[in-house]
């Protein structure tokens, strides 16, 4: 039997049911408003949800979120969203139990990424990973033993937010000099802006944000690629950051494998000689490899997770 | 019925019988001959261990140690001592066990000192504790739901080898810019020599160099004391780097509490506005507040850690 599994994120919110082998059997996307929030959002998910439940061929058992914030998993609260406002007051699962009589289980999207690459992608067959999505943000899923690691307060497997430089730029979280101050999407793009105003060399970059106004991470990566030397030095410099903050990672938790996906993590290049710099940069270095391994499931490893996560609520119900 | 606890170190060795309460009955120490490595002491550690257990008032179940270096828990094998050569061919252990007639389990020192205060000390009553040793270098222990947290090649929490620097100096980890290579006693002692050196201000810091030939931790720890304001900087950017490290470790963990231990770790000050400055600093600040807390076993966490563990070897057998 399948279940439900639901992606929301910043700009878009997905449904599917998903079969135990994690094959996706219906998909449904639609446009988030990001301003309007959570009063914007429910209504209509619980009308597409209706909808896809009525459709009648499959009998999901549950239904699986991941969500785009931080999630209380031990009360299965959502704690903010980083997104959209409205969210911290709404009982997501509570009324989606109420609603359609099914088992509902919820947590934010990192984790639910991380478990669906164990579950069903590059994850699989090892016992413990570390997962990165670097994306616009960079979010962490640790699995330790087959379990996600939720730590004491919901709040472990910040991945993102290992300082690595002592005066680093600001970062999301508040504090400073953290992975995804350095190495997110919104990073890389902010750099290459600050790069091209310092205005020391010509770079394609510079026509891009002459006549768009703006640069982004995917700008970057294509300048890189297109031989641009003030892109590809940008890229070096972000790789090196995240390489730093991996093997703190790694010397923290030693997992068996890494896995990384996210828009930026599985942009060309990204991940390219980062596997032997970080292996070769461990305490004890030699003992041990870690293979640092390329997400499989692209967009989907969110829904793939809350799929797994739904399956497990199931299996222990 | 007691247990037998080992503490060997680069300095000295500890033998001590211990109750389960964590009462030390009998304590003997001596001091190691580092040159002369596993040759010269293991002969010696076995005299006094078939000393110790000749006085017959105590009758030990088994022997715990704490060593001094990486140990590869899984087969009971040294890996590396960080103080003295040989003991890589040594099965410690093994020859203890056979000579003896105990079980005998090792692990490294400092998820010994961590399981210590997990224990019977600052960490009892904690499910989930990081624990630092701030010493002549910078050792961690994880304790994840009452269990040592070891990782897949049991070089999990490593917590002194979190680059927190992008250009930070050299560590004995072989990379660079570690909290160790930022917090350490060794480099503490190095930070006040490169400023006395630099030479822009006076202090009594140039007095000791230039009396002694050398600088301490504690020298600079005693100068800032005494309201030396070049000590005083040197401190204050040492803190800071730590409390960077431990932000990434947090932001890792999500522990219900951290316990700091270790000779720079305990020194007066140290603590000092760590808790307020890290709990201010994590993701979601305010959600949780983690207890930053001094170890509370001194000199013998590692004796009372290699006990605890000894005790475990025992119940599980």
């Amino acid at each position: 039997m399948p279940v439900v599994a639901v992606d929301i994120g910043g700009t878009q919110y997905r449904l599917a049911v998903v079969s135990r082998e994690g094959e996706i059997l219906l998909h449904q996307r639609a446009r988030t408003n990001r301003e309007a929030g959570a009063k914007w959002l429910l209504p209509r998910l619980r009308a597409e949800l209706r909808e896809l439940l009525a459709k009648g061929e499959h009998s999901p058992q549950a239904i699986g979120i991941g969500f785009g914030g931080p999630v209380d998993f031990a009360s299965q609260t959502i704690l903010a969203s980083l997104h959209a406002p409205g969210w911290e007051e709404v009982d997501l699962c509570g009324e989606l139990e109420r609603e359609f009589a099914l088992p509902c289980v919820i947590d934010n999207d990192a984790n639910m990424g991380g478990l669906g690459e164990y579950t069903y992608g590059a994850g699989r067959g090892f016992g413990s990973i570390l997962y990165y999505t670097v994306s616009t943000g960079v979010g962490g899923g640790v699995i330790i033993g087959g379990e996600l690691f939720r730590g004491s307060h919901s709040q472990a497997g910040e991945l993102g937010h290992i300082p690595i430089s002592l005066d680093g730029p600001a970062c999301t979280c508040g504090f400073r000099g953290c992975v995804e101050a350095l190495c997110s999407g919104l990073a890389i793009a902010r750099q290459a802006r600050e790069a091209v105003e310092k205005g020391k060399t010509s770079s394609s970059l510079r026509t891009i944000l002459e006549e768009k106004g703006g640069l982004t991470a995917k700008d970057v990566f294509d300048c890189a690629a297109s031989g641009d030397a003030l892109a590809q030095g940008i890229l070096a410099k972000v790789k090196n950051a995240f390489a730093r903050g991996l093997i703190g990672a790694i010397n923290c938790f030693d997992p068996q494998a890494v896995v990384v996906g996210g828009g930026v993590g599985l942009a060309p290049g990204f991940l390219d000689g980062l596997e032997e710099q970080v292996n070769g940069s461990l305490v004890i270095p030699g003992r041990r490899k870690i293979p640092i391994l390329r997400g499989s499931l692209g967009d989907n490893s969110v829904l793939l997770g809350a799929a797994a996560l739904a399956f497990r609520t199931i299996d222990t119900y």
